[in-house]
């Protein structure tokens, strides 16, 4: 095995498990194109398997021989080709976090950490890698995206190393971290004055007047497959078993949902034994109408204006949320929101106790884990899994000032000594509680 | 085969294959203790292994059947018992950089991608995991460590995972990024008024004083051992071939002496077969000892004050710069340094073309494996390795201003058709030469 990654020939022979896109609301079929919405409903499309050729023909064993990559999965992901894009995406570690655990009064906790992804360092390499590569078969030369920043990231920086041209579409009042980080790959960027959905709406037109291949519009089909080898790769890590609990945060709501039908499809085809998983979305309170909706007993999400430090989740009219609600409801799960003040609380207590620095999606998280164990609404005795999905370097202004300062001192040893006393008298009112 | 890191219980067997320490200069031999220095001749301690013993126990199956971290080495790896901190480190990509390759000229160009290292996104995370692991092992509870920035993330980062104290020291004028990415963990952070020379003086000051465990002082011989993987990990991914030559940055020279050392070795046990393996280094202008010395021939480096943007190679004493002088020399190999413009071409080559962005360091690595091949200093038909060793988003200030911003429009279809016309006719202009 080796994380060499070759894929510079292009191999023609069609060895696809996937059939098709099949409406999730009315079961329409449609050959598998550039397309997201169903003709006669207008419900989401979704891709479509042979799980009967599937389970002949993958084993456990099969895909531990595979690439250390999402594309050890490869049949189970909508690509047609063996030629797909393998940037070492995927295969983050699945970590035992004994402390944090220990902390918030848990036995079994395991922190599934995506903010070491490759190459971006955000769970969105895996649907890029995705979308990108079914971009490439269906001949789409130009890729694009709507973006919180972490898809910006990840589609300019996977479509250079494939050469493909790219146009990325951000709010204008990103955090510097993520605009860098997508500039640096030299795609043309526009940054759109105002929230995410604004700037998901006009990237609708675009993808409409323009023949361009947008990866969460409409090439999301295939784009939002990549989501389940999250749930994969935990199962593998855990040693091919389900866990008892699963907390991840909720934008579009896709992740969550992905991550559940990724559970099911290794249960379907045989690669582990089914048991009920709890599944435990997370918001801030800022943008929460998933939480809302969830709490008020609703069936419908009522869109809102986001204002929170996590930006990287702030979606108002999310996707998928109905149907988050819906998995949440059936597998005795919770979705909950914290503020601005406890997502910073969270991804101080992630990196002081993990040595994890995570952006405010990944503080969003830990900190509804924090309150849904206080709540009594996480058994200490059941395997969870929290859900870390990006990188802290890419939101540092949200963490700044909340976090201690360095103490100055001089290139003697006096004047360390000094600041070493000092520093013990100063650690009482460093650890003051944080207010936003 | 589990990414899983479980290493809570600690197992006290003692299955080491290293014998001791032994003077690099005098050959004196010394127990394995928390010591650097030789008291007879003060030449650098090596760690001293029984190759014979490695020989007979470690094949290439057993080596790929460990886990996907620098642990698979274990065995040639300075630790006496399986109580070592595993937290997904090492291992990273060996991406074939065909699209750089075109770019430069050359033909089998490979990157080895540590700017995704983990769990702080630098090579420095080897040599960490090695240092508290037997930091551990010798009853050191409190670690600490004086840091360009990468080696400060790393430990405090580690050493929060591992439950150990840790003090850092670095220079108060430190990139914003690597300053946040070490006091989220909530180490004690000491910065200094002066460069990484008078930092690492004060250091071993301390290190004198109080009874720490400074990984790249008091624990250097055993820290030092970490980058050996670097070179282990390019012939596991090669398909267990050695390259024809590898470029890599230059700080104290010690990261380059270990690649050669790792390359040595497994040649020694028979993993693989021995061929000539020619050792390029690449220096910031703004501080190249080591690049002067080996430009005029001298056997001396003699230190300088740095002055550069490639902060964290940014060392102007540097501890192994004659070792690594003597390496490039037998080798066939070259050191070569670049100017801060350069650099940032360089981060912007690799980021465009590979869609890798790499801090200045790499950036400086790239600009030298260009300069030597415009020089015909690498041979197009040359397997060669460029090791990018540390991560974009720590060093944003650098680039800040020498990359593209994004283009602002409203969000209305009108209006980005009017941004992208304006962005043809502007493109040209955005692609001025950079200057520093």
């Amino acid at each position: 095995m080796t994380s060499a990654t070759q894929n510079s020939r292009y191999t023609s022979e069609k060895v696809s498990t996937f059939s098709g896109l099949k409406c999730k609301e009315c079961g329409a079929e449609y050959e598998a194109k550039a397309m997201h919405v169903c003709e006669f409903c207008f419900g989401p499309l979704e891709v479509a398997y042979d799980y009967e050729a599937i389970a002949a023909k993958v084993t456990r064993e099969s895909i531990q021989a595979g690439p250390n990559s999402i594309w050890r999965y490869r049949d189970f992901l909508p690509v047609e080709t063996d030629n797909y894009i393998d940037v070492g995406t995927g295969m983050t570690p699945l970590i035992k976090a004994s402390r944090l655990a220990r902390r918030l009064g848990l036995k079994n906790l395991y922190i599934k950490n995506d903010a070491v992804n490759m190459p971006t360092l955000s769970f969105k390499d895996r649907v890029v890698s995705v979308a990108l590569s079914r971009a490439r078969e269906l001949g789409f030369s130009t890729v694009a995206c709507a973006s919180t920043g972490n898809l910006a990231n990840s589609t300019a920086a996977i479509a250079a190393h494939a050469g493909l041209d790219c146009c990325v579409f951000i709010p204008s009042d990103l955090e510097a971290g993520k605009v860098l980080g997508t500039v640096i790959y030299a795609p043309k960027v526009f940054a759109v004055h105002g929230n995410y959905d604004q700037v998901n709406r006009l990237c609708s037109e675009v993808a409409n007047t323009h023949g361009w291949g947008f990866v969460n519009i409409n090439l999301r089909p295939y784009y939002s497959e990549g989501s389940k080898t999250l749930g994969y790769e935990v199962i593998e890590q855990l040693g091919w078993q389900l866990p008892d609990h699963i907390v991840a945060p909720l934008a579009s709501g896709s992740l969550f949902t992905k991550i559940y039908k990724g559970f099911q499809e290794f249960v379907k085809v045989g690669l582990v034994e089914g048991k009920d998983v709890r599944f435990s979305g997370a918001q801030a309170e800022g943008c929460s109408p998933i939480a809302s909706a969830f709490r008020d007993g609703r069936d419908f999400v009522t869109p809102v204006k986001p204002k929170t430090i996590a930006k990287s989740i702030a979606i108002g009219n999310p996707a998928d949320g109905i149907y988050a609600i819906d998995i949440a409801r059936k597998t005795n799960g919770n979705i909950e929101s914290v503020t601005d003040a406890e997502i910073i609380e969270g991804m101080k207590l992630l990196a002081e106790t993990e040595g994890i620095f995570t952006e405010t999606a990944g503080g969003t998280t830990i900190a509804v884990l924090k309150k849904l164990v206080e709540a009594g609404k996480i058994d200490p005795d059941e395997t969870t899994v929290a859900y870390i999905t990006g990188n802290g370097l890419k939101t540092q202004e949200a963490i700044q000032g909340y976090v201690g300062e360095p103490l100055q001192i001089e290139p003697k040893l006096n004047s360390f000594e000094r600041a070493l006393e000092r520093s013990h008298t100063l650690e009482r009112l460093e650890w003051q509680p944080v207010s936003v």
